[in-house]
């Protein structure tokens, strides 16, 4: 089949093997896969993320001497059937899926694996008893943002919000933009969100943010003091850069607790002493449950999440090379959807 | 007076002028005031201190070219009163305070004002509102601990135990005999502590350790795999150095809560892609509730908190600036008790 393929820290469209789906697997087709910050963030700093997953047991295995097909925000058709998978989904059924398979008695992160392609391939496999069905009416580009709009709905959850707690979200790329969506369903009010991209802002508005601040313009630290009063700040930490931590100990407000939802994979600098000063909790957060997961597609499907806005731009496996870059310019894009067999 | 003062970060014994209490205060003759190790860490690192202070509004408003009588763990005598002052505490009686006096519509920090003096000097101000009797029986050194004790109530407070926790101390200073103390005090079994000095493991056990480890034997990470299986890890950071937050950020165990009550006042280095991975939370702890002050010295004179074994020095205030150099090693000293007018 036709992938982009990651080899060397460099991305090529190339021929590869077709998987094979193993016991328990299905044969899908790929019909729909997001481009996700984290894999912009994977080609430049994969050694560190193989490192990091190495001492903490994270489920990456990842050999970057080896092919690696990145894509783990997809919706696909399934096709076929491994030896002895007790076929529950229909063929043809378009379906959604974590993107894990169980395999060989471990787990191979769908993007982040040797093993198995992602969805930046004509083909996938996946494991049967993770299946979700798409509802019939819900587009398949919109289906596919089930993955990073739940990362949204579990960063929010692990906040455990209460009655008069007060947001703030920093960043509004597809994880912040995620988080606002998940904020504007638990009914929070008001929801104030950052970012330098006017676009971007735009989006937030879109998605459920009540007040956006340009920090060109003004602090976002001081519209939320003027906006939330004394409320409890729960404080979305969305950008994943160095510095932003250190940033958000200097501005928060006592007591502040911080929802880590970027992804920063570079060493960072913090001063504890403004923590401690401030009595202030780091929640860092990654992926979702299986109920998080469904439950979203479920939102997607029922419109209480619309991802519409998100999409921004449509391409084929050739033109994802140019498609990473162009998403490094935040006035372009939000969220570009790869069709391996076209649109 | 007779002092030992800071000045321009260095300690000197000096006179300097008596003390006055203004409306609402108390003059106090100063019986015994423990050396803490944040007044190690602020003659070192007064500038960033103060620094960090000044951006996190902190109660401290040092002018490091002033002079600063520092020490915050004390017990004194109540001498006199200042104008319209409420006598609700009779002269003579031995009394302790949480380190805060209320003037001019603000907040000194007892031993970190260059408005009141601390309790390395022969007399003090207090706030007449925030005096606690000492009980009869209770030794005055032990009474003087209160403070540091209840820094380990908060601390154990702030963890919000759930029944199946388990608990790792690293670092047996103060601190993290303290929270020791505060996590016997709960019934929580079993207390595993770490510390590099055979006596500080030795005093951890006496406050309540039920396993105590040398990180030059064996990970600490380790030994607690082993003796806590599964349950959820509850991690108190009693170090306050760089380094150690990304050392535990290595080798927590998925989704541990880290409590951190060191008081590191330099710049640090984490890596917070350990903490997404490991969904790990931090918990910055600083101090106490009024309500936590009194009630560790009840704790202490009903003998459910026993400071003895803290005790490992008494100077006069000329031999103050030396114990402080005693006390960068951890095989001598705990607790150091400064009596300004003899023992």
């Amino acid at each position: 089949m036709r992938a982009v393929v990651m080899r060397k820290q460099q991305l090529v469209v190339d021929e590869i093997p077709d998987p094979e789906p193993l016991e328990g697997e299905v044969l899908v087709r790929t019909l729909a896969c997001g481009i996700c910050g984290s894999d912009l963030h994977t080609l430049q700093h994969a050694d560190k993320l193989v490192e990091a997953a190495r001492d903490t047991g994270a489920p990456f295995h990842l050999d970057l001497e080896r092919d690696v097909v990145m894509g783990h925000e997809f919706c696909c058709e399934v096709l076929d059937y491994g030896p002895r998978t007790t076929a529950t989904v229909p063929r043809g059924q378009r379906v959604v899926s974590m993107p894990l398979v169980f395999r060989g008695g471990g787990i191979q992160g769908v993007g982040y694996s040797n093993e198995v392609p992602g969805g930046y391939g004509e083909y996938m496999v996946l494991s049967a008893a993770l299946l979700l069905p798409v509802p019939n009416g819900l587009a398949t580009e919109h289906a596919a943002l089930t993955e990073p709009m739940a990362v949204g709905v579990h960063a929010v959850a692990k906040a455990h919000l209460q009655a008069w707690d007060c947001p703030l979200v920093i960043g509004c790329g597809p994880v912040g933009l995620a988080v606002v969506a998940a904020l504007k369903l638990k009914g929070v009010e008001p929801i104030i969100a950052a970012d330098y991209s006017p676009t971007r802002r735009a989006l937030a508005e879109k998605m459920g943010a009540h007040v956006v601040v340009d920090p060109h313009e003004q602090s976002p630290f001081a519209v939320y003091r003027e906006r939330a009063g004394g409320r409890p700040a729960v404080i979305f930490e969305c950008v994943g850069v160095p510095g932003i931590l250190q940033d958000i100990f200097r501005h928060a407000p006592h007591g502040a607790r911080v929802i880590v939802a970027g992804v920063c994979m570079e060493m960072d600098r913090i001063a504890p002493i403004y923590g401690i000063n401030k009595e202030l909790s780091l929640q860092f957060v990654l992926g979702y449950t299986p109920e998080e997961f469904a439950q979203t597609l479920r939102h997607i499907a029922e419109g209480e999440i619309d991802v519409a806005p998100l999409v921004t731009g449509r391409v084929g496996l050739d033109e994802v090379p140019a498609a990473f870059h162009d998403l490094a310019q935040p006035e372009r894009h939000a969220k570009i959807i790869v069709t391996p067999h076209g649109g």
